[in-house]
């Protein structure tokens, strides 16, 4: 059948998608999702069939061509192109299988992988894949293989060190920047330190939000290369790297219904983890009603089956289950959370205790962990580590390899409108709700607006006098401002008894 | 937020959707697929939010406008619109916790319907719900459900009679055009017979293409009404109908991975007779290798579930497990099983047998079901009006109500290009192949030409001597007559022996 292109003039940005008038269709016994094999000389691709109802999309006798489509066949509108019936992706019958409720082999795990990264799955077929995971589980063999393929799939480094330390936090809890301690002190300890993090989707601040407000994080990979084998480490946006792209595009259908399927979520997880060559992993799992794991019991189970993951992965894991029930160090949002850190790192007494007694912790264990203490010996040495400024100098190492200046505390760039909050009464502050927190940093305007978010004056048990100062919150904007404020002040963000 | 309007003159043809610029919508905090209340003047809509990677699709600054969005804010290009982060549907919440594998109430299954139906949700999120359906089962409550809401958010028919008798096959068996028979025996008995149907969609011929033979069978509601009026019957597409739309838009997830929740079909089917006021329905199931049902125990649990559907819903039901291990008459694609019909209606000689004998059986279990005939005289009720010429006066008189005119049997267009295949050993047929029949009638044309096809000389357990005719097929292109009997000789669809 040879039909005339119509130049749509948008790229889908994922899957190849040619449009056909519904009557068309219905004469050549199409069908929506369809493949079709479209040729144009001597180059061919195959695109998913999307139907037009209206001639006003694309009338009889034309194929609505979008430009990844284009580009493939070198075709322009008003070219004449070939199209027949390809075939369905394999995988389209191993998402079917799992759906069905069977266990899929490694080869079909592969097949679905390699077929999500190549873009050749259509949302339909690809929510019908995560959503079979989330409905009938995966299988610790399915995790494995999932992570392998997302693995292999995507770029990989490969550092020269018989030793790669790295940590993951799966979040939930507000501030928390334990990374840009723990990173800096294993870099002076001379570990090498490759950590690839996240930005915000949810949160107010994601780590890599945070430490873009002190260094360039969407790096190259080449230029990544190079600052490990310079520095030993870095602190960079993942996301910025062709790491595991089929995690991606798993999020994407994901979080619309905000559905986070364990196995996925693990296979994710140890994805990223893999890719840069971790050889020593440590997780941190708070546990709070704020956080994504609400009770013990949740945090033993998913500490079991990352243990179980690390083994069958060669990954040597530790896995700590944390106090998730407040906020970690003082700021909230971007650049608050990039001052407490740098304060932190610099020695300076405005620094927050509670980050700094977690990071110590962390940094001890992994420490000990990957040989550089001795059993008992990790939390001292991290320790001496910061006070003696090498952590410091490590973190100003990292920060002008990736690109930029060594900070100076004062010169964090807050938003200039502030409000406060103050106790209505005295008395102890018996809770700090982690969700409200990060709801009232979110509406003044974190993480977009770097320098918005909120500055905590106190913690969980505190005591306080009525009138005392309980947060300041930072907007760029008198709008969002009064209506954070307004949040902080009617909802019970503070309980003081 | 105010952008710009940029026309991207394409109608979406469901759910209203609008594009902004990766840039902007992290600016913005924005993510795919949440929802946007969109507003121009007064004017209001909402709309799902699609992102554009490349400044192509849509630059920074402006938002890409579909169609119908376009249409309800009667904007236009270069216009200034005002856009806000809106709430997702309530259904999304419902389907959330059907995934997470808990039952729904009637309250929630009406809130996904009616979203289903108003087109307010995303592919992610149908197809959410239809495997989580699909994955975790319905209950029977859930069915009920399902089936009232689909009723209640289409249009309606309401005979005005108080017996209503419809027949439903679920198909699989090409040929088996017994509803163009049995509906006409039973408007000449004087029942009322509104009967709408579907067309092929994986099979040759659907019986609203083989009715479309003899009258257009895409009539709107109004006239239908006046039709069943006028001759107390009526075989019709139930597709050009507003009956049940959620249902469609289900089938348009299903599609792509042939899944068919057992629970959405019982749904979809009863939906499909209480909207046209069914009281009295008779429902053929087919067991056969190349049918949808392969054996008998999924037949008996089927069966179970229907006459259960049909007590909570107050339809009279009479569900019959049938012979599908062979196609039903001779003639297989649309022309051609008309034919065979119009000899069946008209005592003609040349008329199948098998399926002159299945019509007359399920004809009379429908006269003595609603009454008409007593127990045991049905058959023979049938049989007379079939044989007295009532049963064909009654079908030209629906014929003609559709806008149709009498039937010719001999003027029945078939195409003009034939092929035969001829028996290559003398023996017994022992199996015709249902699925094999299927596809060599599809590749001839069938169904979108209407006269291609194939006829079948003989039927199971015939005994023929080698050369003997086996089968006709027809077409309108040689190319796809040479492939349909390049199918037809090398494949098994008839053995011998």
């Amino acid at each position: 059948m040879r039909l005339i292109v119509k130049d749509m003039d948008i790229a889908t940005g994922g899957v190849q998608v040619v449009l056909i008038n519904q009557e068309d269709a219905r004469m050549l016994d199409l069908h929506a999702e369809d493949r079709l094999l479209v040729r144009k000389g001597r180059r061919e691709t195959t695109a998913v069939l999307d139907i037009g109802e209206s001639p006003k999309a694309v009338p009889r006798g034309r194929v609505g061509v979008f430009e990844e489509v284009l580009d493939a066949l070198h075709a322009k509108d008003g070219d004449v192109i070939e199209i027949e019936l390809g075939e369905k992706p394999k995988s389209i019958a191993c998402i079917k299988k799992k759906l069905d409720g069977f266990e899929l082999s490694q080869a079909e795990v592969v097949q679905i992988v390699k077929d999500i990264t190549d873009d050749k799955l259509t949302d339909i077929e690809l929510t019908s894949y995560v959503t079979a995971n989330y409905a009938n589980g995966m299988s610790m063999k399915e995790i494995v293989f999932l992570t392998k393929a997302m693995v292999e799939t995507g770029d990989r480094l490969v550092p020269k060190a018989k030793i790669v330390a790295d940590l993951h936090c799966i979040g939930g809890v507000p501030g928390n920047r334990t990374t840009m301690i723990v990173v800096p002190i294993l870099v002076a300890a001379g570990l090498t330190v490759p950590k690839t993090a996240s930005r915000a989707i949810t949160s107010p601040a994601g780590t890599a939000d945070t430490m873009e407000v002190l260094a360039p994080v969407a790096l190259p990979k080449k230029r990544l290369e190079q600052v490990l084998k310079d520095v030993g480490g870095f602190i960079v946006w993942g996301g910025a790297m062709n790491l595991a792209p089929a995690d991606e595009k798993i999020i994407h259908v994901e979080h619309p219904l905000s559905i986070d399927a364990e196995g996925q979520m693990l296979a994710s997880i140890m994805a990223k983890k893999a890719v840069v060559g971790a050889t020593h992993l440590l997780v941190d799992l708070p546990v709070g009603p704020g956080s994504k794991l609400k009770n013990k019991s949740e945090a033993l189970h998913l500490q079991r089956h990352f243990d179980d993951l690390g083994k069958v992965l060669g990954i040597k894991m530790k896995v700590i289950i944390t106090n998730g029930s407040e906020p970690i160090g003082n700021g909230i949002g971007p650049a608050l959370e990039a001052r407490d850190c740098v304060w932190l790192l610099q020695g300076d007494a405005r620094a927050p205790k509670d980050l700094l007694k977690k990071s110590l912790k962390m940094a001890g264990m992994l420490l000990e962990f990957t040989g550089k203490a001795a059993e008992g010996d990790g939390y001292a040495m991290a320790n001496g580590i910061l006070r003696s400024g090498e952590a410091y100098d490590a973190m100003v190492r990292m920060i002008k390899a990736q690109g930029g200046k060594e900070p100076v505390a004062e010169k964090i760039q807050l938003c200039k409108l502030t409000a406060v909050v103050k106790a209505r009464r005295s008395g102890t502050v018996i809770k700090i709700d982690d969700a409200l927190i990060a709801r009232v940093a979110r509406i003044a305007g974190a993480p977009q607006s770097k320098g918005a978010g909120l500055f905590l004056h106190v913690h969980k048990h505190a005591d306080v006098k009525q009138g005392d100062l309980l947060m300041t919150i930072y907007s760029d904007s008198q709008a969002k401002l009064d209506f954070a404020l307004k949040e902080a002040v009617n909802k019970e963000v503070l309980i003081i008894q």
